[in-house]
């Protein structure tokens, strides 16, 4: 059985994936960390082969303290929060030895399956083993690919180092064009339609930029980069507005 | 005869489309504005019944004055620059009053026809009779839209005001994206994709986004508030970094 814990957006989506496409596992879903009184998710965790927290990074780590106690040897925990290294370092130190350790990023949210129909074939997957018996490992990851993912193989050092120059500058950029209320026209050009891509891919994502850039340390060096490259460029616009000496 | 002026990026496309889908027409290119020792060019625009610049901004005046002298009673000029209403009052003050005068703006270029596979259908394209008999302008109207483009009538100051809010954002974003060089990575998010993908559409456009900055004033309010609200994000997501009081 595999629990998906948290109800949000993207555990819903993720509750989704998995009675569609691997319908001979049974699935349960929390709502939230049990307590004692909830008997109920606690013998959901003990009873669970794999947890997924599907919660923010934010507080993942107090919902690894939660469920520490009800897990069982041999379980697996599969962390898919944005950022990796914060995370893995969290289910190392507070998780016990006897559990599994997966560290996985899907490169892909509630906009972008449901833009692909809901479908896996070629959507990208970053996985880890970061402490499993390695033909259990194996056996996880072909069954992922065997699913039509692209699944990519990075430890959780370089896949933050990636994503803070990539998907963070995306959920950053979507920001600043929801927050400058930029909307289509009745005249877009092929370059503002995309842009209005990334507006509408990344528009639900706030949360997700503030925790990636908080709990990912390579994201500064970007911001500045954009912050600089901006100023670089306006004033080079600036300047060229003004009288030549021609 | 149709004449298109100037053999750059948007030149030869602007030729090609002409030779494919206005193909009972006869077309001339000339490579630069003519001098009275180049006896064909002369002839060209002599016999031309349109004309159509296709010159960098910052040259479409200059273009204009060489062209003036030798431009005939009832010849239509059509503006395609980027930017509308400083072309249009450069139309008005330099070219003859036997010319007629066309405000256009294709919402497209190379990179997004190739894109769409060299056809018309469904691309913007902006148009304004500037000064024009109003059967003339209604016919050609009717012919651009019969090829498939959506055609928009929307003035220069219009056009422009709304363009400072459209395609100069993905233009000064895209610019920003190749300034720091910013590459694909084996790890893409879809937002990702959708930001590579304005990078790709404006890589060639730096010329564009300085002249459309210089001539047109409304893009400084978008410039300013786009490294506000960059600035105003960053701050937000440095603060949030810091220990929190709990």
């Amino acid at each position: 059985m595999i629990a998906v814990i948290g109800r949000g957006n993207f555990g819903r989506a993720l509750l989704r994936l998995l009675n569609t496409h691997l319908a001979d596992w049974e699935t349960e879903s929390l709502d939230k960390a049990p307590d004692s009184s909830r008997i109920p998710n606690i013998d959901i965790l003990r009873r669970a082969r794999v947890v997924i927290p599907a919660v923010p990074i934010a507080s993942f780590g107090e919902v690894l303290r939660q469920i520490a106690p009800y897990l069982q040897p041999g379980t697996i925990v599969i962390d898919v929060c944005t950022i990796k290294a914060h995370t893995a370092r969290q289910m190392h130190s507070l998780l016990p030895e006897h559990v599994e350790l997966i560290a996985c990023h899907p490169l892909f949210g509630p906009e972008s399956l449901a833009a692909a129909g809901w479908q896996l074939k070629g959507l990208n997957l970053v996985i880890w083993a970061e402490r499993i018996q390695a033909e259990r490992y194996d056996r996880i990851r072909e069954g992922l690919r065997d699913l039509g993912l692209n699944v990519i193989e990075l430890s959780p050092q370089d896949h933050d180092r990636i994503l803070a120059r990539s998907q963070f500058l995306s959920l950053l950029i979507g920001a600043v064009l929801v927050r400058m209320d930029i909307q289509s026209t009745e005249m877009n050009t092929r370059s503002f339609d995309e842009l209005l891509d990334v507006r509408d891919t990344t528009c639900h994502d706030y949360g997700i930029l503030r925790d990636v850039f908080r709990f990912n340390s390579a994201c500064d060096a970007t911001l500045a980069e954009l912050e600089k490259t901006l100023g670089d460029i306006g004033a080079e616009l600036r300047k060229s507005r003004l009288p030549g000496p021609g």
